[in-house]
């Protein structure tokens, strides 16, 4: 039978530009953020069926592959649903195969402790360009540290991380979940209209403000409290003036300590910085999985429109596993994003070696074939990537696909008789 | 409902520590190969189960992972056997995925083509101490190069490899499978027993000739034909000399060229290599996988008792995916075991940057906090790695946790107060 060619559907085969560049990205952000003493963890791409389907997934516990049980386990017999025939499924993310590690591995880890995963993760998503089934995510998560010293640090390391790789003029939008409901509740929302809330808030960047009130009172919030709500991020500047601001507004529909907080998180983060960026305090920040708490980010750039970093607090995810309630903050980075900005920019990774291709004519006599790659070996050591080949009856042609492999020097080496 | 702490069975969860080991060896083997003039290139976990189960994989063939079908493909009625069930599973092996990438994208690749492969293999295997369902694989592959010249470079960039991670004495140990076949020709053997007769010529190790001449007799080979075996093996000698004398005696057994060709790779790899080592003839060596024609090899230390790496050449393989014969040969390298012997001899991965722990105790105000985070950042910029964290109650168990974590110097920050 005739074998397939294409990968799987909506998966891709990396090729070798492409792998250069995901490695170079790979190394940096493995320096970067282990020089602010980030540690490498693994989890297995497998993962129990329980866990990931456990409503912490949100909609990407739709979009599980799921494993079929081997041997004994699996029974055709009587199956009334596919969870019969499956006891584990491929990972969606990064962040509930952390909260199941650090529960399991807790006692030999430094508390607080900070983690930085680099991982395939795998979601049965509608293929569609730029998107795919399997995809790298690199989160970077400080577990056990309550304090804004925790925010501050995951926002400098990304943003020295993002400074390394060539960007510029990013800018870090944040927000708390708790001005989120404290804004609701002194609008006088319900509190399970909250949620419809939210989601129609985060369309302000699409449809702006007359829009957002528009859409609020087509789902029923009542004419004056949608007023009453946009006029507040009307008068609220993005910096911490806009919190002190809405501290004194909100009153006791804040939660005590919330503002000084991020106010804090915001003056750190502008005076600790290594690469300039802005941030800004953004009330129409929303971000949208359940699980957090406090404090959410997003780092976005101008010149490519959507955010490429995104994370925030969340308390109380990893005390579901463990029992113990552990305070919790992440970060993850669109590292697909990325490499797709550099590879539209053919982003040439700095510090590429010198090279040189050894073209072997067919034949060469033993001895000088020997020669060739002493010379080779020398080079190598020295610093220079020598690639030794033999020769194809169309030079010419390999010689082509050799400079579009990135090699830029050849020496040929041809048999004795052809020299004279 | 309380979730699973520990990964799934027989897949583990990898702790800094060896994270940091993991990393290093894998930024040395992509320098070291990369410096030979190998690309990096990925393949996505997920394979076709067709390709899967076409009968390349061996015994690996019966350990697949297999992933449901999703949707509307899913029918759990007329179920007859799983792979009604199944649309694709875990890649076993990173050799079959080469195949059809090679397939799949050869003319964008230069030729020959020089792959590096590191990535996660999936095999639903009996757990076992030191043997894990997902592993890390690392293979190095030259396709389209039917010459010595592939083999030699295989040989060398490999053990410069093993010389950078510090190994040293180990021992290269090669043949042909066209000298087993000779061999097994030469002494009378039907062909259809030559299988047999080089699984039983595996255990040399093990029992010794007397071992696998009784072997040999019980199994039905003719005594005679088995002396006269056990003997070809007593008078050659583990270097090119006994691929001459093998070569006389065996004939027209011989394919033309295959003692020429070993004899070549054997006095190039030692002449070329950059790290000392020994490289040996050895006819008793058999290796498993069916799909080999030619050359095969493996690299052993003597002081950890198994091989490290071992491949060889399999010039039909990848023909059966194209359509066009392609020359191929290749070395997978035991990295999990190379990680577990670093890991045992409690290996230090060198050039770790200077390190510095800044505890910052609770309530410590922000503009100290501010100087805390400024000096940090300044000194990750002079390449020390810098943990800034709030200070526990229990600091002294702190400070033992992150001594243990690597960390050696400590720095307090306390409140003015304390100070007085």
């Amino acid at each position: 039978m005739a074998l397939k060619k294409k990968p799987v559907t909506g998966m891709k085969d990396i090729l070798p530009k492409e792998s250069r560049i995901r490695d170079y990205v790979i190394a940096l952000a493995k320096e970067t953020y282990g020089s602010f003493g980030f540690s490498s963890i693994e989890t297995p791409c497998v993962e129990h069926i329980e866990n990931l389907c456990s409503k912490q997934g949100g909609e990407n516990e739709k979009l599980i592959f799921k494993i079929l049980k081997r041997g004994e386990k699996l029974s055709l017999e009587g199956v009334e649903n596919e969870n019969d025939l499956a006891d584990s499924g491929l990972r969606y993310d990064l962040t509930l195969p952390l909260s199941r590690y650090y529960s399991n591995n807790a006692a030999s880890l430094p508390s607080p402790f900070k983690a930085l995963q680099m991982g395939n993760v795998f979601r049965a998503d509608r293929p569609q360009k730029g998107r795919f089934r399997q995809f790298m995510q690199c989160d970077i998560d400080i577990l056990g540290d309550a304090s804004y010293m925790a925010e501050v640090e995951l926002i400098t390391a990304t943003s020295t991380l993002l400074g390394k790789v060539g960007f510029k003029d990013f800018k870090v939008r944040i927000n708390d979940r708790r001005f989120l409901k404290a804004m609701a509740a002194y609008c006088g929302f319900d509190e399970e209209q909250y949620d419809l809330a939210f989601i129609i808030l985060d369309k302000m960047d699409k449809i702006g403000p007359d829009g957002v009130k528009a859409e609020l009172v087509s789902a029923g919030f009542g004419e004056e409290a949608a007023a009453k709500y946009l006029d507040l991020f009307e008068k609220t500047s993005s910096d911490v003036e806009g919190i002190e601001y809405l501290k004194g507004v909100l009153g006791d529909n804040l939660e005590a300590g919330a503002a000084d907080n991020l106010q804090t998180i915001i003056r750190l983060a502008g005076q600790t910085k290594s690469v300039p960026f802005e941030i800004a305090f953004d009330p129409t920040l929303v971000r949208g999985m359940s699980y957090y708490t406090g404090t959410i980010f997003e780092i976005e750039m101008a010149e490519f429109g959507s955010s490429v970093a995104g994370g925030g607090r969340y308390d109380e995810m990893i005390g579901r596993f463990t029992g113990t309630p552990t305070p919790a903050v992440g970060f993850s980075i669109g590292f697909e994003r990325i490499i797709t900005i550099l590879l539209d920019k053919d982003y040439e990774v700095p510090g590429t070696t010198d090279n040189i291709v050894f073209l072997l004519e067919k034949g060469l006599p033993e001895n000088r074939v020997a020669d060739a790659m002493k010379e080779a070996a020398q080079l190598r050591a020295d610093g220079t990537r020598v690639l030794v080949v033999q020769a194809n009856k169309n030079k010419k042609f390999q010689k082509e696909q050799l400079m579009a492999a990135g090699y830029t020097n050849f020496k040929d080496f041809y048999k004795e008789e052809l020299k004279k």
